[in-house]
């Protein structure tokens, strides 16, 4: 990567053709580099069967192109022209209720359905045949924000599908029968194909996890279709743009992929943060957040409005401060018609800039003035915070505690309470190598058997890591099932410690103590162990007398690391003080900061910099030491690094250089 | 009108025939004038198919005649009898999702389907036939309370509707897909038979709005229908009784009728007062009241229950003072089975009157009293807040802040407001000619294409009146798109103004300061302009920087005349000095009122009148001066009027009068 | 009864038949002497259609047996197989709209269906051959909560049922037209057959009525279809575990039955307390609590969490308190892996006693050591809270009244309050004998039609009962209609007194007072009396003025008796002292309490026993004299009984003997 892309989402097909050359003026104050067009141009580039027009597209690529915009080119296939659906109705998802999907919104196809798929690979092969070697595109969009929508498509060529995920993944009806414990209700079949959509009745857990994944599968190959069509006729790289919703899994989808590609409206920043952080990890250049808002978003009402002075810049900067290689807004210009007329945009429908606009110039100059060292160095830490779509999936399909709100159970909690306590983790998939990190956490990951994490984890406390277990960890199978001679997969085993009551709980009647005899409250869930060969961390001071003296966290020596249990999420202060530990106990990188601080540390060319970030608006502060350049300013601080609220500071050791 | 119209909704075939001699007597006692029946009783008319039987609704007009109580008599449409049910279920509405609407309830067929019309069409004539010229008949209702209900039907009557309606307004498909800027999405069809009823995906605004636009247009050509088989028949007036819901266009529904029927269940009545300011246009006679709770409304449960002493006297009178020709309740006499078995009535099921009779017959009383200066003037207001059927569907096919909870977006609010600044507005549809105001106030008032508003509104302007623009005025087309040129239709244009900004907001971050300096907040909206050749009234004072300095608020002289533009809510002190600096410029009248109090004039026989009611229910007072006679408790009173809680007062200059 | 049932739900098919030993092992060391078993289990005895495998329930059954733990032995009906919803699929229930349920959970099939009864007929056949003299089974449980479903099941044959039924009760279609008013709307029917199943419109409260009990009737014939299998070939006693749900009939689904079975998973033990003090009534033996949770419940996710110590104790003892013959926990060991995986247990799936494994021993030995005087005792009352499945469901079928939240109307209410005041009323069905009774309280009893209950009422109060009728009593038919002439069916008959107005009403504008003058406030409802023949008790002193001075509450001597009429729900305070003030009238039992005791009384072979439990958990008394045996404790009391946060005493009186 040379550069950092900033530009924003563009439909020129909703447009007189004479508007582009005011756009790209526009775009050119605005400091823009990229555009993504075409995603759901389908019936302006296909307007009958087998008649394409791609003039006007090439038109809009050429000038970009000249005027030094790339562009991402989108595939159309979330929205197939009504000439295809009135060919085939049955191409439309289909609901348990045997409803089909009306023409007139996006994403109403079914991906498993293979009229549809063979639609979309031709119009997709097209656009890479025209496109393939145009240098004005400069990279691809598959679809559009394409994963499992409740409660998905039970189509017949779903159904098929569900019932081949099943034979492939369990072999046999028996093997169902007997994972799914299906003597239970007689629910046992005599035939794969006899086991229906799990709509329209109670169904169990099991089945409507392989229901998400098999659905889930369906958009991944569908994805992977349009990808090697596309690598066959272009180098640029491709990529899908998804949002973090229902379980689907990032790290297979992308697999083949070269560029991850993020779409988030949020307006708490340590959310898509926490995300950011995860698809870093499948992205082969750096990733792209391809959608966010530039004001407010609003797709059937404003979801949100006006942000505080400052929002819209560090929102641009989000990205590209946790690894990312660019940041588009969607979208350059409020629709005039249509479907999200009520989205704000860059500019508004009469081409005025909207209100934001001089944070996002501020933003882009910054990145053109350090461009060079952010391309040169990438984000680094030796923390880990877990995370996997399949305990996302098993989180979703069984609610163990009802005080877990989080969709992705305690781990975007965890996420925010460790930037609080200064440590910016790496959020890593379950199957990812562990030997970057010294210290590794997993809250809420539920299984703990995918990729063979039992022996690394063995392995990594072993050879000196420490191992945070957070609440809810390693007590289900793949497939969401309990293991039947310990409540773990293998806890137990690794440190010698038994449990004893696993109690969801959320009334504030259990009182723990910690070391120092400090009294202070969990939430959500108390996994409560017996007395042990360990060092208690927190133990159950009151509350009902078979739990007194409980230990509701401990800390074991294992080979030559630690592990640091704690089965229930402890008031912040007391969560800070065990991350601290854990920290302190890895030797692992912590920050000093005070509540708002978001601190990133970056390496490459034998530089290192840290990025500093008032990422919640509020003005706090880096307790450090020594001096530093920021390359943002230009200014020698030392000491203390205080921050503005949304301010930014990219720092650099300036140990060397004299305060002026 | 010779006289106010004063009863109850009866429903005579639900009981035995030898109760009407007592429920004559006891209507007496309520000094009760007319009664409404036979609107749900079709299959007592036609107890199978060709076999009619009036005998029994001849008695009841008779007896009702004889006892100089008028009969109202309603179509019996909206219930049409099992035995057309059974012979032609398709006359039953379709569900989107593909349910026909089961008998047993009302309004349940569907008003586009040419058997349940022809089936419709013969009772109503055998009706008109049987009383077309009876003398006990002093007016019609058609069907009851006939709207577009959520979502509408789909059948394929109703398809085939939607189409022509399509056609009729756009001419092609190809006009369809630019107008709806159908490039968007792909969405563009091919065929306007192709174009789907908007359920079953994710639609956009427009088809939303065509759809309930023609939904609306089916059950009012359902309603012409009968209005002109009536008028063959009958030279008394002809009606169908409305509920304020769903965007209907009363306007439109009222035109070939006679008198305006209203039914409304509110218990804050600013909101039927609104209402009724509105329906009052549409009515060639003083409209009617048709329903109204005599105690409390329970149609599946109690909606509400025991009101405070003497709101249902302000409530009877309610229509009267705005007016309305007379009031009904519905119902005379609780029903002792079936549905809304919960309903409140002048009289309980065992013929025992309820807790407000009291306040039923002092109202009565002051009818008969008051009927000749009542009948002898009318309602006049050189104010007008515009409000149409157009803009209630713009509306409510898109959300623009989700701080606007009216479902007819900022009107209703206003007219409140109003009232509480002591302006007692006319309520214009957006077609009404503009020549008898002086202030005309547009809030929500998206589109401002209706007959031809622009020049309209420029032309009054221009000569001398004062238009208030209120927030979210003139900023879509009629199918509720955005202008491209300008964010607005004309206002630019006219006041020379630019728009900088329009932000949904709701935070209160933003602060406002008026001309004084006196800070304050708005809400819902803000439209912020940039400094122009205007008096600013309110800018923003305080928030995003690149806000601070822009206009909310401003006023620009434009001929003879101002346009006081107003983007945004603000609080009700600031709002009330802004209506009253518009009052002042237009030489509009404007009374001097505490919370609470509603003043009405009339004009008539060469008579002035205000009446002042205590229309919240609690004391209020209204600072006027000179001498007045209480036309109601003959009292003679000077300098300010005072109003007991629901307290009204009808009021007549008596400056020539010594004060007793 | 010989013994206390203690035990728990098991299901060894669902677990290696090799675990068998240690679970009865376990159950030893939990003192349990019962399970229950087999209830979902038809796939394992029937594998496929006719071939049928019962050696591993033979295994079982004789492993307990020979361990001395009695099994319960329960049909599968709930659960049929997959071969079966394959091979008929119409077996499974029709939702209004048209959707059959789907295999995968249980309770999916419709009670009517020919087919389903045809092979449920069979499986339960073969069962009862295969056990019916088996000495290991001590009791049958049918089926499994079975009830009707909302909304029900529209197949064809629920549909021809549902006409039955009517036809049955009404004898003909002119019948139904009259009885339910269906002049109104034009809803009269020509043919029972047109009349629908009352979904996918707005229908009456009467059709609503009768299409729950038809509902409920299909379920009941179902079981008792059952029950005569099984009673061919088993002495062991039958029944069918029921949930409190609905408005389904248990005296009538109990009557051919041998015992009462329930399932209860509530937090608040007052609310259990109610139902089981109902369903004793219909028990031929002492009752059995089929199922309460060992912790917490959690069938789709946590309902509830870790309760306070001595709950699951208080829980465990409550059945046994209130004449229950046992207790059954659901379940013994958490399941590992279906549906339900989050509920709670005795032990966990890896076979760790849970939390309140204490608690749960802690009774069991009371039992043991109390087994023969609880035995040989009943509970006994000399005050009656009438309940009917009839006045359920016409509570659920018309809402009066917005502000009574529970499902049984004002039922659960007077109950909790009635043991507030120290009453520990029998809960008795409209249908049961008066005899036993001195004191009657009928709240929300919409009718008191059944039974004769008119009669009777009339026969015990001038035999010199006390009947406190609650609000909402005596104002509707048996089928939900009003009485035409009086409000009421004969309360104004027999008390000579009128009512003046029934108003919902809860927002506190109306002020009562009793006889001292001292001010309350009621709520729900104001069913209010003119002046007559009767000592008023509550009297309207404030509000609206048609209101003041009318009667909400007196008294009024009948014969020998009493009727005091209540037609609000006031304060505790002073509804406390209108039972108090009932009680004495009625010298029926009533107890000095602080609140949260309950007292219960027990005889039996000439003894005297009472429980005292402090059943909301908190310290409590009873404030008695004399001197009393703690059964539990040994210990000799006197004066006021102390009871700890959910302690239970059992005490008989010892004023002969000495205190220690």
């Amino acid at each position: 990567m040379k550069k950092i892309l900033l530009g924003a989402n563009y439909y020129p097909e909703d447009w007189d053709e004479n508007l582009i050359d005011f756009d790209i003026e526009n775009m050119k104050k605005c400091h823009f580099n990229v555009v993504r067009i075409a995603e759901f141009a389908w019936k302006k580039m296909e307007p009958s069967e087998n008649e394409y027009s791609f003039d006007w597209l090439h038109k809009v690529v050429d000038k970009m192109h000249e005027a030094g915009i790339g562009v991402i080119l989108g595939t159309p296939t979330a929205t197939p022209p009504s000439w295809l659906y009135k060919k085939h109705p049955d191409i439309a998802m289909l609901s348990p209720t045997g409803v089909r999907t009306s023409h007139g919104g996006r994403r109403h196809c079914c991906s498993s359905n293979p009229i549809y798929r063979e639609y979309s690979r031709k119009i997709v092969e097209r656009m890479a045949e025209e496109f393939g070697s145009d240098p004005g595109v400069i990279g691809w969009q598959i679809d559009n924000e394409i994963y499992h929508w409740e409660p998905g498509c039970c189509c017949s060529y779903c159904m098929d599908n569900f019932h081949a995920w099943l034979r492939e993944k369990y072999g046999s009806v028996e093997a169902i029968n007997s994972a799914w414990n299906l003597n239970l209700f007689s629910q046992a079949y005599d035939e794969i194909e006899d086991i229906p959509a799990p709509f329209n009745a109670w169904h169990n857990p099991h089945i409507k996890l392989e229901w998400n994944l098999s659905q889930s599968n369906n958009h991944k190959s569908f994805v992977h279709m349009q990808a090697e069509i596309i690598k066959a006729h272009s180098a640029a790289p491709v990529g899908t743009d998804t949002m973090p919703v229902n379980g689907f899994d990032y790290r297979e989808l992308n697999a083949p992929l070269d560029v991850a590609q993020f779409n988030h409206y949020d307006t708490d920043l340590t959310r898509p943060a926490m995300w950011m952080d995860y698809m870093r990890n499948f992205s082969k250049i750096p990733f792209w957040n391809t959608e966010t808002q530039a004001c407010w978003n609003g797709s059937t009402s404003p979801g949100h409005s006006l942000m505080g002075e400052g929002f819209v810049y560090m929102n641009t900067w989000l990205p590209v401060m946790l690894g990312g290689g660019g940041n588009l807004y969607w979208l350059w210009r409020t629709h005039w018609a249509g479907h999200e007329l009520m989205h704000g945009a860059v500019m508004d429908t009469s081409g005025r800039f909207t209100y934001a606009n001089g944070e996002i110039v501020k933003a882009a100059r910054e990145f053109e003035q350090l461009e060079d060292i952010l391309c040169a160095t990438k984000v680094k830490s030796d923390t880990a915070l877990m995370f996997s779509s399949l305990n996302w999936n098993i989180h979703k399909s069984q609610q163990i505690s009802n005080a877990i709100p989080d969709d992705t159970g305690f781990v975007n909690e965890f996420y925010q309470k460790l930037l609080g306590a200064g440590i910016h983790p790496a959020v890593i998939d379950g199957r990812e190598p562990l030997d970057d990190y010294k210290l590794l956490i997993t809250p809420s990951a539920y299984s703990l058997e995918e990729g063979n994490l039992k022996e690394r984890i063995t392995r990594f406390v072993e050879n000196g890591g420490v191992w945070v277990v957070g609440p809810l960890s390693d007590i289900r199978t793949s497939i969401g099932t309990k293991y039947k001679n310990s409540p773990y997969g293998f806890l137990e085993e690794l440190t010698g410690a038994q449990l004893s009551y696993i109690i969801p709980h959320d009334d504030g009647s259990i009182t723990l103590a910690n070391e120092q005899g400090e009294e202070l409250k969990g939430r959500g869930i108390f996994e409560l162990f017996d007395d042990g060969d360990f060092e208690p961390l927190l133990s159950v001071a009151d509350g009902h007398s078979a739990l007194v003296g409980k230990h509701a966290s401990f800390v074991k020596k294992v080979g030559q690391g630690y592990v640091i249990f704690l089965g229930t999420l402890p008031e912040d202060r007391e969560l800070g003080r065990i991350f601290s530990k854990a920290s302190e106990l890895a030797c692992a990188e912590i920050y000093k900061v005070s509540d708002g601080a978001m601190i990133t540390k970056r390496e490459g060319d034998g530089r290192t910099l840290y990025i500093a970030a008032a990422l919640k608006g509020k003005a706090c502060e880096w307790r450090t030491d020594g001096s530093w350049r920021n390359l943002v300013s230009g200014e020698l601080v030392s000491g203390s690094i205080s921050l503005a609220p949304y301010e930014i500071a990219v720092l650099e050791r300036a140990d060397a250089e004299r305060i002026e």
